[in-house]
Formats: C-alpha cells, structure tokens, sequence
C-alpha cells in the first residue's frame, strides 16, 4: 500500500474538509493554519475581539482597552544558541501585547511537563522565564503544571498568556496600515529560525548563529512616541517570517505592498544556511523583530528613535504599502525584477517557538 | 539491575533535590506539586500576586480588581462520559476564577495537537468549548494552535486561561476561612474521576459513571448574594479531591477542620466503583463542585439558595472550621471514630484534567 500524501510538504491550498487529520502545517502559522481558524475556530467563537485576528485582542474594561494575548511554546530543541523556551515563551507574548499597541503588564504560565525531564533543565527553564519577565517589565501572576507520561510529551511545552493595556491615543492593528506607508524594521530576519535549524540539521559556520529572541515592548513604546498616531499598523514576523507578516497586514489592511529584497538585512551566516538548505530568508522565522508601518511624514523620525534603541541599532526601510494590487505583496529582486511573495502553505520548519 | 525508585506511587515526602527528573505526581496537584511551586516557581517568579496561591490572581487594573487564572488540561480520554476536554478546559477556568469571588469574562485557548488527530474529534472538542462558553456566559477572545509531531502529544492538550472582575465588596480567599465557619458543598463527590477510571479501566456497573463538569459561576453568584460577607472562602475540589482542597484551606488558613464522613454525598455506583479500585472518595477528582466556608449566620440562607439553583439540589453540609489543630483536617467515621484526612502525596490518578 503506497504511503499517505504528505500534506504538510504540499504547495496546493486545499480546503479544511480534504484534511481527515492534522497535519503539521496546521500549526505552521501559514495557509493551513488560517484555514483552521476560519473554518474551524471563527464559526465556533465567533465574537468581535477574536474576528479581528490580531495579534491579541483588544476588549473593553470599564474605561480601560486590555489587550489579551495567547501563545502555547512546543520549540525543539528546548534550549538553543542565543535563549530557551523560557525566554521564548515570555518574549513572544510581550511581543504580540506590544505589536497591538498595548503595553505588557502581566503573564500567567502554563507548563506540560513530560515524566522523566530532568529537574535541572526545567530549572534553567523557570530562570530564564524570570530573568525574561524581569527584563521585560512584566510580571508572572498565574501558573499551572501537568505532567504527562513518558512518551506523551517532548520535555515541556509552555503556554504564557499576556494582559495589558492600550494607552488612550494609541490605534495600531493588522487592518489599519495605509497606500502610502513606509515599512520599517528593527534588524536582521532570519536569525531565530536559522538558529534553531542549524542545532537540529547539526550545521556548523564560522560563527554560531544565535536566535534573536527579546522582549520589543521598550522598543515600541519608542516608536510609538516618536511617530504618533502616524504609526499604523506593527507586526513581530515569527512563524512563516517576513513574508507571512506582510502578507496578513496586505490582506486585512487591503493595500499591495512593495519590498526591495535588497534592503532586507540579512547575517552572512544566516543567508549561508538558507543558501544550504534551499530556505528564504524573509520566509524564516524571527522572534525579536518587529515590521512598522507608518506614514511618511513620521517615517524618519520614528526611524531615528528605532536606531537609538539597543534592539534597533540596524533598523531599515524595506519597503511601504501601496494602492496597487491591494493583498498582494511583491519584492524588487537584486536584479531589477519583481516577484510576488507568498505564505508558505505549511511551514518551512516545524516547532519553531 | 533493580527498576529505579516509582516515587508517583511513594508515600514519603521527600524534598524536590531528591527527584533529579519529573515524575507523574508532580502534575497531581497533591504534595510533589506542591513542592514544585514552593521551592521552584515562587522563588523564580515571586510576587505578591502568585504568593497568595489562590486558583485565581486578584491584580489591580485601574479602579477594578482582575482576576486572572491559567490551567492546562491533559485528561485521557479526550471525551468520555459525561463531557470532553472541550467543555472540562472551559468549565475548569471559569470555576477558578468563580471560587475565587470572580465574575468570569474573557477566556483564551492555547491548544497542542498531535498530527494525525482525526479532524472529526477537533471539531467535536471545539464545538463542545465553544457550547461550554455560551452556557458559563463567557468569550473565548484569544486563540492559538501548536503542531507536534505524532508520538510527542496525546491528540489534543488544552490551554486555558481567563479573566474575570471581583465585584466591590466581595472578599474570599483560601486564607480568609474562620473557625466556626460552615462547609457546604453542592452535591456529590468523585464523580469525575471515576468517571475517567471507570472508562479506562474498562469497568462496567448497572449505571455509567457521567463526570460532573459544569459552569459553577451562576450558582457561585447565588452564594455569594446569599452569604453577603458572611462567605468567607470558596474552592472547587478537582484534582486531590475534597481531601485536597480541605488541606489547603486549613493551611492558608490555620483553621482546623471537622468533617462529618456520612455527611459527604457519594453516589452508589461512585462508592462501588473507589471499593473496587481501592480509592477514596474523599481523594477522587470533581469538576463540577465547589466547597463554601461561611458563617454561621448565613449558613442556612447559603444552603436554601444553593438547593435552589440546578447544580446545588444535593446540597449539604459536611463539617465545620475549628480552632482547635490549626492546618488538620480530621474526619468523623460513621462509626465515631475520628482519622486524620492527609492530602494525596502524589495523585491517584493521573491525568484526570
């Protein structure tokens, strides 16, 4: 009997009902995975804050806006060049508070721990939880641990859950960036996912690739000063990179965007690796990036604030948002070309944060 | 070479150095949990907010007090009689946040698949989360999915975590119990858990065990009118059982406790089954009940209006808090002889939530 199609290796986008099972692309934050969601999850949940599928969801609290974010952590390794999934699983839901504009005030923690992980590791794990929230200014209010047998696990997996508030004046969300806006971001793509394949595939470079993995709220604080209510619209490219941000900012925002491939930063070591492995940089996974739209009477200014964080010392333009081909993204190659930028289907890279 | 030590199955409390890697009772909810959070987690992320070790955290947000619990749900089988993890995952986080003075709002879900869940029983989990929420009266707002490769999950593990406002006035906790305050509790116990065992142990009685999970928010806020501040401490005795719970207010409270073992409803098919099993009922999970401490004062009008609400028929009281052994919890036999009532070290059944 021949084996079963791989669907998660699949280039053809079909329908939620041709998938008996789950397949990894479902959680790959690509195609498959916004087929579960609209198929499967919208129909059942449907409400106001969750139909808006930003990075979290803002409802009201008396005269307040708080901001509610949800990440589970399944990343393999669980300790990696540059962080763990402790340090993950805080980041990435800071980061997801503070790309909706709000600023990062409590986490609860949520861990699935496998019978027989090694007290030492879930130790270092705990730490870098507690050293991450401290340097992100949040605090760890709420936990929970199960534990599962041998074999039903993968050492720990992490859910963090994030609350904060958005500030009065501050609009940003993934339907809100404009024809006009000019796209920013704070450094380097690809660093994270690289990190994490280069473990796994057991590549070696001259020089270890680290992930990027840091808390951005200080960051966007920045940028949101310096730019206003000129600040339209923040994405953190993790799952499926650059190119799935730009591609759901295009899509609920309805405008085309145009990205000169050139302008993306990208390490030596890191475009070596996507070289080997046949990978796209701006499709690869980064966990301490954040992607700005804002309009350009703010750009340079908003520009200059990034530069002047720590976090944003390579910050570019790479590219802006225009009236044309509204929802579709399209990259100027290095040769005068131009290219239509898709989502992956799946993913390029399974268990990624 | 000897099979290493089953510490899950040990009777002795031995310090967290003595486990050099995770065992199953380490997610039971009984005393190696316990001890995971006391020299693991409070020290890493200590605050005020988690120190208080309630089933919810109570924060300040503006004028208001938010709640905020987190739970991950493991249960084996994914459905069962009586319910799924889809409505167990909903109700568990909405009766943490009850027990704890909560009016239950927002929730969000952070789900774990394993590839190759048949899509037919994602749908069935989420259709019953989704029912689940409309019935607690709660919006599921936030939302994320996972992907691990077959053989490192069990099908589907749930993250919840959900938010409620304390309204003004109320003020229970696991330390605000008094002695000669009353315990309630509004019907029988163990059904949950031998609901579970009995499906995987594949027992058979004349009757099928149905787990008891059920949204407790409306019959907590009949309480609560009820009992005014004359409620002094609430807790919804899942995982260790009433055992469990009845320990850690005793210790939050350094309050010692008289239960009346008659007094403690247990159906007959529950009671068969523990026999056969050799459990206690006292030990065994529940999912839909929850124990009331009130005063005297208003004992009478708390019982009348929980016997009124759907979920609190078989409502009874089952002991008092005393002055006299500050943290013990002791049990009148039927046949007058008194036993100290201990919490579980690790669990009796694992993943039963």
């Amino acid at each position: 009997m021949p084996d079963p199609p791989d669907f998660s290796k699949s280039t053809c986008p079909l329908p939620l009902r041709d998938y008996p099972s789950i397949v990894m692309g479902h959680g790959g934050g690509g195609r498959l995975s916004a087929e579960l969601v609209e198929h499967l999850f919208l129909p059942a949940f449907r409400n106001d804050a969750l139909a808006n599928l930003g990075d979290a969801s803002i409802v009201a609290s008396g005269g307040e806006r708080l901001a509610i974010s949800t990440d589970s952590f399944v990343v393999r390794p669980l300790i990696f060049p540059g962080g763990s999934i402790g340090e993950l699983s805080v980041y990435g839901t800071v980061n997801d508070l503070a790309v909706s504009g709000a600023v990062p005030v409590y986490l609860s923690v949520g861990m699935i721990l496998e019978e027989g992980l090694p007290m030492a590791i879930l130790a270092q794990i705990v730490d870098d939880m507690a050293k991450a929230a401290r340097v992100a200014g949040v605090q760890i209010v709420a936990g929970d641990t199960k534990v599962v047998e041998k074999g039903h696990g993968d050492g720990c997996y992490v859910n963090t859950t994030g609350i904060g508030f958005v500030p009065a004046g501050v609009n940003v969300g993934p339907g809100l960036a404009r024809a006009g806006d000019i796209i920013l971001i704070n450094g380097t793509v690809g660093d994270h996912g690289m990190a994490i394949m280069s473990v796994r595939e057991g590549l070696e470079f001259d020089t270890t690739i680290h992930s990027d993995t840091a808390a951005l709220n200080a960051l966007i604080a920045d940028v949101l000063r310096a730019g206003g209510p000129s600040v339209h619209s923040m994405r953190d490219p993790t799952r499926g990179g650059v190119a799935a941000s730009l591609n759901e900012i295009a899509s609920s925002s309805q405008v085309g965007m145009v990205v000169d491939e050139a302008s993306l930063p990208v390490r030596s070591e890191v475009r070596s690796a996507c070289e080997l492995l046949g990978m796209d940089p701006i499709h690869v996974a980064n966990e301490g990036k954040v992607l700005i739209f804002v309009a350009p009477d703010r750009a340079e200014q908003v520009l200059e604030a990034m530069r002047r964080h720590p976090l944003g010392a390579d910050s570019t333009m790479i590219g802006n948002a225009v009236a044309q081909h509204a929802g579709m993204v399209v990259a100027r190659t290095t040769i005068g070309a131009t290219r239509i930028i898709t989502p992956q289907i799946g993913e390029q890279l399974p268990r990624i944060c």
